[in-house]
């Protein structure tokens, strides 16, 4: 082993995970910026480990690539081309911190001992093994990791699916038992409702992992679900926050329950939203799985489910599903019509959800009459609704996305 | 194991190592042009392992960006970083194969057993494990190896610098036992003298590691001697031949000596001399140790010595480098000079070398003085003359190279 001056970093109390996403490293002069934040981290006492996700735009350059040389890349060679992207942010990112005077190594995830399944393009992380990022961090080198991917118990490289740099990190931060991960992205942290429309949003200090599944989940793009999930699983306290600012970002962790709290603590949308109906079906057993077993089948992920049996015994079933997934949904419904003796289809493809998310609202009456009425005030029709113990969510017409959204955070005093 | 219809290929017999440079693979067309050359490989009953470069100028799009984000990259994850290149290839024409009806397999250098010693950016091959690329084969898969690359005993991936992805290729072709290695470039084959320099050069349908050496030193720049030295060793046929027509090539193997064979096989050039002359040096001992020890320590690559020691106890040193070494090898020797009680220096920057070469010269007399006949006669001054036992090289003014390359060609009657 060689010897080094440098205090060893104390691998327990306070090692951050932090993670760059494509565009905090997306050409020389970021990736230079984000080596200056991982620099001032260390230089502030902590250890780090760091996580890089591929620069800007390369991944969809390798994909265009692919599609030039084979009219199906095979998802085991994908995966193969697709991991370098990563591999090469890594490698800069560790020459960019050495240059500010920071010993550095760049590790593939195999290096870094990141076992996945064979799933190739969608892997399921099944071991972390980081027995060679702590000996970097004892010999005084930050790692650098190649997010996105792991390697199979037979060597073959695999790429974790959409969250994946994300997911990596958390891992990560789980395996090694460090202090918190950080998201480091190109917005400032979770908004109490998306500030391009709610000009009275504010950010949120802290949220709890249920409540951001909420908002990732419906439509908030900062973190894939996925990634959260883990990071409640494991306990690991996410703060997620901008590369390009100093602002504090939002801290994502396990929230105590305070009485005084704010119960609803953001309105979320998502405008890809697509409603299929079918009228005046028969209600007898098995009906759903009739209609839903088919589109599973074809992929299509159905989101909103509303049965509303009518006195008749005739019952009308709405579902939604993303726009890009209608006219292959309606193809497989239509086929149904016949066979489950329904009267007849009806569709829309714009359509959006709002939704009011907080884990306050579990303990306290009142808040769907609340909601209804503001949208009510606002002239807003519903189309279609559905709860959750910490979420109501509205169907709504995509027009009026923004009226809801003003409405709904000035009705629960979220407006600053 | 999967069972596979496919026949196995015969492992020992009929296999054929192909590599690509990076010409070979420029873009999606040529990668999707060079897979169907290893499909008609594959289709005449040869089984096929193939070694590719980086796409055309990947590497040096790869240093610029390292060079944008720190002033000294670091070896170590400067080969990190350049071994995507290949990676990236290697997926690429495994999906162009598998397209073209045959299953393939990129593999990067760890995957494909290649270990070497811990000399990043210029790394040795200490052992070749090809178990992973013989099971492969075994499974009717074709291996394609990212070249130019190895790992460490410690995983960490290392390039193995010039001639890196030709040595890759040799060495997977002696590890495997394969009939042949073959070198797809961008050249029809080995030529008698540079055709653009001299219209009747004819391509060498074979030639002999000794003399392949020769010609690759002295500035035929189809393959790297490290390459051609491996090849020997192992004595694996080489065949070099073009991506881009299906002219047969050039074949480097053990040659016979017959009697009838031509004892000249071609003329190479070189106009990368430089000259540097100490003049009237006091000979002594030790002279040549304290000229060339400090040029030696400054790593400039010292080519011919010449050393003509008179009658009145003084000598003339001359010594050619590369012309980018010039400046630097006269800075030292200019110090030196008050030291050794030298008269003075001399040198030149436009010089040449042309050699004529052919393992018959060593059991035959006269070559020499027919070179010189042929170049007197074409009033080209000889500056400096060394010899080998299969070589004979001339310094001349670089002005003179054509005029002399032809002469000599005619002269050994190589002319077609």
């Amino acid at each position: 082993m060689a010897t080094d001056s440098r205090p060893l970093a104390p691998l327990e109390a306070k090692l951050v995970v932090q993670k760059y996403g494509g565009t905090s490293v997306g050409d020389a002069a970021r990736i230079r910026r984000a080596a200056r934040t991982v620099a001032s981290t260390l230089e502030a006492g902590h250890g780090v480990v760091v996580v890089v996700s591929a620069m800007g735009d390369t991944t969809d350059q390798l994909i265009a690539l692919a599609r030039q040389v084979a009219r199906d890349p095979g998802e085991r060679e994908l995966d193969h081309l697709l991991s370098t992207g990563e591999q090469v942010s890594a490698s800069l990112m560790a020459m960019a911190l050495a240059d500010l005077g920071h010993a550095a190594v760049s590790l593939t995830a195999g290096q870094a001992g990141i076992r996945t399944n064979r799933l190739f393009t969608r892997a399921r992380i099944t071991d972390v093994r980081p027995d060679r990022i702590r000996r970097e961090l004892a010999a005084g080198r930050v790692p650098i990791v190649a997010g996105f991917q792991g390697v199979t118990e037979d060597e073959d490289v695999t790429t974790l699916g959409r969250g994946g740099s994300d997911t990596t990190a958390v891992a990560l931060a789980a395996a090694l038992g460090a202090e918190r991960c950080e998201i480091h992205t190109d917005v400032e942290g979770i908004y109490s409702a998306d500030p391009r429309l709610v000009p009275a949003a504010h950010k949120l200090d802290e949220i709890s992992y249920e409540e951001m599944l909420e908002f990732a989940q419906l439509g908030a793009r900062v973190m894939h679900p996925r990634a959260v999930e883990l990071g409640e699983l494991h306990g690991v306290p996410i703060l997620v926050r901008s590369s390009f600012s100093d602002a504090p970002g939002t801290l994502i962790h396990r929230v105590e329950q305070v009485e005084v709290r704010k119960h609803v603590r953001g309105v979320a949308h998502d405008v890809d939203v697509a409603k299929i109906t079918i009228v005046g079906v028969p209600d007898r057993p098995g009906l759903a799985y009739a209609i839903f077993s088919p589109l599973a089948d074809a992929a299509i992920s159905v989101d909103t489910i509303v049965q509303n049996a009518g006195l008749d015994g005739k019952t009308d079933l709405s579902f939604t599903v993303s726009r890009a997934d209608r006219v292959q949904a309606l193809e497989l419904v239509q086929k149904l019509v016949p066979t489950i003796g329904a009267a007849g289809l009806d569709h829309a493809a714009d359509l959006a959800k709002v939704s009011v998310i907080g884990t306050g609202m579990q303990s306290a009456p009142g808040y769907a009459a609340k909601m209804f009425g503001a949208l009510a005030k606002a002239n807003v029709n519903i189309e279609m609704i559905t709860t959750s113990d910490i979420r109501i969510t509205c169907i709504i017409d995509d027009c009026q996305v923004e009226t809801a959204l003003k409405a709904l955070h000035t009705a629960f005093e979220l407006d600053q």
